[in-house]
């Protein structure tokens, strides 16, 4: 039944030295034991080269009530990885291909995933928090037999992960296994940023579709800010204005195009943006995930045609509240998760496009650590010094 | 200087018999002798014909506190009426001419007015409860001196009012003054609900873009509302929804395309929607002005491209409370005034295609009152037995 696999590990548990647990909210990770059972049908088990960390890893991992709040548990949703074994019915991979695991499904099926619009799938959902999406459980177990959970289906700070097929994309036969080591420089650590990168420039592109010419507000200056503000650049916004309360990230957000920055700590943004654009944006981000700042970022687009994009996942589940005139003076706001591309489509053009060197997603990574430092990563984010740290797998 | 007119009242103030005054907010209005000054430059004074009452009358009728509390005040903005007199630089109009009065300006020099976008203008703005938008002085006055407030720049519920021209539009050449007569029948009561079955044909042709086969929900089913759903079934819309608290509605909403009818004070409004179309519509109208509506709204409309627009006028200018996963999941929220239509462009098109029978209103005109009962015409739209109360100046 099982294909057998070339380190013999198919069909059987791995016993996986390296995984980040995380056994309480907020606290640091422990680099733990763990088992991974094999994959089920229609999964995939893949060994991890590199992940890095996210926000919105970040916001569910201080997360400590409610149905959210799920522990002992595994982050990382940004990776990259090789096939180790594959599941009954699985023909879409094979032991060896690289792989970049994603947290929104794309079955290719249903009527969500082959209508041109959007990049939900109303088969697999888009339940933010669950395990495996087939059968509800978990594919980690403690040394003890604990059940240990997944995050958005992905669950990357492991050395071995399991994942839905739905979850995962291949992205090149030009590297087989053969080549992994080629893969771990930097087109793993770049290719396991382009999640994060696609989030930004599909929202600017494919979301927001702005124009030559338009003006552009970016609320946070974080990776995911500073990919909006590439894609805005590339299609030549006359001015992009970066807010952020870190003055550190005004000088590099220069390098992707930002012409313009306002510290909300020292001046109130919304007038300063209004005068700046003579009445408001053609474009506004949300790219923090805090309803204050997304009403600071519906207020600054300008009436009749403003859009804001809203991309922060919210901290603290608050709601944004609108003014409903404004609205009517023909304003806009929509969000996005993962920039509204479909993974299955658009990662395959996109990874090509990387490993042609036609993309450079080199100013994205900040930091490098190893896995035993993953804790490090946290840290940089949270004191906001780094974009994107890469942790490497061993 | 001033063109002398026809009946000599060119440039002179004229003392109009019938104006329906409100001196307090929500109470009757009153017919009274007033005084209309000419108009100033950039100005026309326009003979009323007939004028209709639109819920947005009523919502500021009964604000009493705040600075949109203004009175007393002449209600009225949905009207058609003849030239009387103009005032300096005034090229675009003549005594005679058959004109619609609009709230939204359109001065077509602006940069919103000369974009294909929206329907703003950044010159005029939109302060929806201005005085006469050039020197913000109003051209009424009570016998006693007194000063009367004007309302959306319009104030159509007396015989004569004065319209600055970037909120007039001559609807046809085709009707001169001699012909007047002819006006005071159909063809300018039907002209007068112009105004609110172009809000309604905007928003879902303009502004949602509904596709042949979309799901759709209207959530109020007045004018504005059956309006909406016109657009949708002209558009080939495989379902709409109408939701309303009044029985009535649901028979009159089926010559509207209304296919499926959920009464709120029955039902939960937003489960039954998911259920009746597998998970939520692809378009959503809040056609009532409440934000809590507005959200049942936004909730009933699907992840991935649902998209909801707001035309209802906020009662208590409540902000609207809007779950920021629910944009994550690709949900947008948008609004329009008049149907993000632009008056001077596209009111004398339509207005064609009316006068040549190839547009219907006759559906939407329920009843019919002279001026001196216009406070039965408040009844009646409050009672909910109206959709439009044509009413009819001597
Ligand atoms: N929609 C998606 O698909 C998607 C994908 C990835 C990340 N995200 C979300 O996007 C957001 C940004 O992620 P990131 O990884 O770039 O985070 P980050 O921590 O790198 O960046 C956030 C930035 O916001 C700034 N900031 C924080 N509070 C602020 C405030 N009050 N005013 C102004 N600036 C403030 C910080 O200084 C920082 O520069 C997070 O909410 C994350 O969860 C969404
Ligand atoms: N955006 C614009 O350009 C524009 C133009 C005209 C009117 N409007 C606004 O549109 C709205 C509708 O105007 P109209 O003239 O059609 O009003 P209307 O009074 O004729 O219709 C409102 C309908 O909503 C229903 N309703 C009221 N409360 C309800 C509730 N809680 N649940 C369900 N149904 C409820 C009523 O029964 C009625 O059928 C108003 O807010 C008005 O101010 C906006
Ligand atoms: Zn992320
Ligand atoms: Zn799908
Ligand atoms: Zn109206
Ligand atoms: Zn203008």
């Amino acid at each position: 039944m099982e294909k057998q696999n070339r380190s013999g590990t198919a069909g059987k548990v791995i016993r996986c030295k390296g995984s980040a647990v995380c056994r309480n909210p907020g606290e640091p990770l422990v680099i733990e034991e763990i088992m991974v059972d094999p994959p089920k049908a229609w999964e995939i088990r893949i060994k991890i080269l590199c992940t890095s960390l996210c926000h919105s890893d970040v916001t569910f991992w201080k997360i400590s009530i409610g149905p959210f709040a799920l522990f002992p548990r595994i982050f990382g949703h940004e990776a990259v990885g090789v096939v180790e074994s594959v599941g009954e019915h699985v023909e879409e991979f094979q032991e060896g291909d690289m792989v970049v695991p994603v947290f929104r499904p794309n079955c290719r099926e249903c009527r969500d995933c082959k209508s041109q619009k959007g990049n939900g799938c109303s088969i697999f959902g888009d339940k933010l928090v669950a395990e495996m999406p087939r059968d509800g459980t978990s594919r980690f177990k403690g040394m003890n037999g604990e059940t240990l959970h997944h995050f958005l289906s992905v669950s990357s700070f492991s050395e071995y992960t399991v994942v839905d097929v739905v979850h995962v994309v291949k992205i090149s036969s030009e590297f087989p296994a053969e080549k992994a080591c080629l893969l771990s420089c930097g087109v793993s650590s770049g290719t396991s940023l382009m999640l994060m990168w696609m989030t930004g420039i599909g929202a600017a592109w494919k979301v927001a579709d702005i124009e030559e010419g338009s003006t552009v507000a970016i609320f946070g200056l974080g990776a995911v800010g500073l990919a909006v503000a590439e894609g805005a650049r590339l299609r030549g916004a006359s001015k992009i204005i970066g807010v952020d309360l870190n003055q550190e990230k005004f000088e590099i957000g220069k390098k992707f195009g930002v012409s313009e920055f306002i510290n909300p700590a020292t001046c109130g943004e919304k007038k300063v943006i209004k005068e700046i654009t003579d009445g408001g944006v053609d474009y506004s981000f949300e790219c923090i995930g805090l309803a204050s700042l997304m009403e600071e970022a519906f207020n600054s687009s300008r009436a009749n045609w403003g859009k804001t994009v809203i991309l922060g996942v919210e901290m603290h589940n608050t709601p944004l509240a609108i003014n409903t005139y404004f609205l009517l003076r023909g304003r806009t706001v929509t969000g996005c998760f993962f920039g509204g591309l479909k993974a299955k489509s658009d990662i395959p053009i996109l990874a090509q496009k990387y490993l042609h060197k036609e993309i450079n997603l080199d100013g994205f990574i900040t930091h490098e650590v190893n896995f035993q430092d993953i804790n490090k990563a946290f840290d940089l984010l949270l004191e906001g010094k780094s974009l994107r740290c890469i942790i490497w797998m061993d």
